[in-house]
C-alpha cells in the first residue's frame, strides 16, 4: 500500500464544487472515478482545500492510499487521458509517506483571486475573473488588507456560525497588485473559514470604492462576530486554489 | 446616416466563425441582431478580419453605417446588455468618416497565436491556447520566422488555391516570446491568407521539434505553391486577433 498525492489544476465551471456528491459532477467525483478504472479499486481523496461550486484550482493538492503497483511516472498522463474531455488535469505525482494527509499535513494554502477592473465585460473572461467597472482606489485596498495580515478572529469573514469552531486564523500575507486591467488579490493563511477568501475581496472592494473605509475592516475583526457586517461575498469563478504548502514540498 | 466602428473581443469556442450564416451561430450574427434591436433596423457589419469556427479576438474592429441617433457613449454598455449570455462583448463605439470601412481601411492586422508548452494540459486554458508537451526549440522557431519577414508569396502558407488571388502579403513583424509556461507568436502583416497564421504557427513548431530545419521556410516560400508542403495547420483555438492599424486609430 502506498500513500500518493496528486496536484491537479482544474476549471470549476459546472462542477458543484470539490467534495463527492451522490448525484452532482464535482472534482472529486471525476478524479475519484477516473483513478479507480486506472487502479482497480475504489479511491478515497483528502484534498487540502475543498473548493466551492465555480471555483478553480491551479495547484490543488490531494492525497489517497492504493495497492495498486501503478507505475508513479506514468500516472499524471494516464488519468490526464481517462479525463480528456473533462476539465480536471494532473500535473504531478508523488510518493509520500504512509500517513502523509493532503489536508492535516498542509502548513499554508494560497488562494488568489481575480478581478477584471474595467469599463467593458471580458467574454474571454467571463468565468475567469469577477468583472468590476468601477474605478478601485487599490491604496486605500491596501491599506485595510495590512489590517488582515497576521492572527485574527475572522468570525465577521466567514459564512459559518462562528459558534461551531474555533474562527481564529493566520493569516501570513494578503498582497494587491495590478496587472494591466487585471487586480489580483494574493492571500496566504494557515487554513481559510468557509468564504473566507471571498468575503475579504468583497469587503476590500467596498474599501476600494470608498463603500466602507480601510479603518472599518479592523472593527469587524475586533467585533469577533458573524453578526458583523463585512462586504459581500465575491462570486466563485475569480477564486483561485493556487498552492498548498508541506515541509516536504510536493 | 452616421458611419460607426466597433472594437470587439469575443471567445471564438462555440461559433462558426466570423461571417453570419443562415442556419449556424456566427460572431457577426449575434452582433448583426443585437444592434439591429437597438436601432431599430437591420445592420451589415464588414469586419477587418473574417475569422475561422473557434478563432478569438481581443481587437477585433467592425464597421457599419445607421439612420439611428442613439447616443454613441452608451452604445457599447447598451450593446453589451443585449449580448450578456453570449460570448462577444463590444469595448467601443465611435463615430468615422462615411466612407470608412474595417476591412478595406485596415493598413495591418495583428495576431497572437498562444502556446500551452508543457508536459501536462491546462483545463483552465483548454479552449485558449494549443496545448503541446514536447520542449520547443525557441533559437530554432525565431531563426525561421526571421525568414518569413518581409514581402513573400505565401501560397505554400494558405488554405486557398494560390491560383484563385493574388497571394504576396508584407509580413512586417513576427516575434516569438516565452512567458512562464506559454510560447506567443505575435505576428503582424498588412493582409492575411486563409489559414495563413495557423499554418505559419504549425510550420514554425515542427521547425522548434526539429522536424524540419528552420531553412526549409525559405524554400516554401521560394517554391511560391501550396504544392510545397509546409507545416500541419494548428488549430484554432490558440489564435487572437489582437489588433487592427488604422491610420486614424480606433
Amino acid at each position: 500500500v502506498r500513500t500518493l498525492a496528486l496536484v491537479a489544476e482544474y476549471d470549476g465551471t459546472g462542477y458543484c464544487g470539490f467534495q463527492r456528491q451522490a448525484a452532482a459532477p464535482t472534482i472529486a467525483g471525476e478524479l475519484e472515478s477516473a483513478l479507480a478504472t486506472l487502479l482497480g479499486e475504489e479511491v478515497h481523496l483528502v484534498a487540502a482545500g475543498r473548493t466551492d461550486a465555480g471555483v478553480h484550482a491551479t495547484g490543488q493538492v490531494v492525497s489517497f492510499t492504493t495497492s495498486s503497483d501503478f507505475a508513479l511516472q506514468r500516472l499524471a498522463i494516464a488519468v490526464n487521458g481517462l479525463l480528456r474531455e473533462r476539465r480536471i488535469a494532473v500535473l504531478r505525482a508523488i510518493q509520500r509517506p504512509a500517513d502523509f494527509s493532503a489536508r492535516f499535513d498542509a502548513l499554508a494554502r494560497s488562494y488568489r483571486y481575480r478581478i477584471l477592473n474595467r469599463v467593458a465585460p471580458s467574454p474571454l473572461e467571463r468565468l475567469r475573473a469577477f468583472h468590476v467597472s468601477a474605478a478601485l482606489d487599490l491604496e486605500a485596498m491596501r491599506e485595510a488588507a495590512r489590517l488582515l495580515e497576521g492572527e485574527h478572529d475572522f468570525a465577521a469573514f466567514s459564512a459559518h456560525d462562528p459558534r461551531a469552531s474555533h474562527t481564529t486564523r493566520r493569516l501570513s500575507s494578503l498582497r494587491i497588485t495590478r496587472d494591466a486591467e487585471h487586480v489580483n488579490l494574493d492571500v496566504t493563511a494557515d487554513s481559510f473559514l468557509h468564504h473566507m477568501v471571498r468575503i475579504v475581496t468583497g469587503t476590500l472592494i467596498e474599501v476600494a470604492r470608498h463603500k466602507r473605509s480601510p479603518a472599518s475592516v479592523a472593527e469587524l475583526l475586533a467585533a469577533g462576530s458573524a453578526r458583523a457586517r463585512a462586504g459581500f461575498t465575491a462570486p466563485p469563478h475569480g477564486l483561485y486554489l493556487t498552492h498548498v504548502l508541506y515541509a516536504d514540498p510536493v
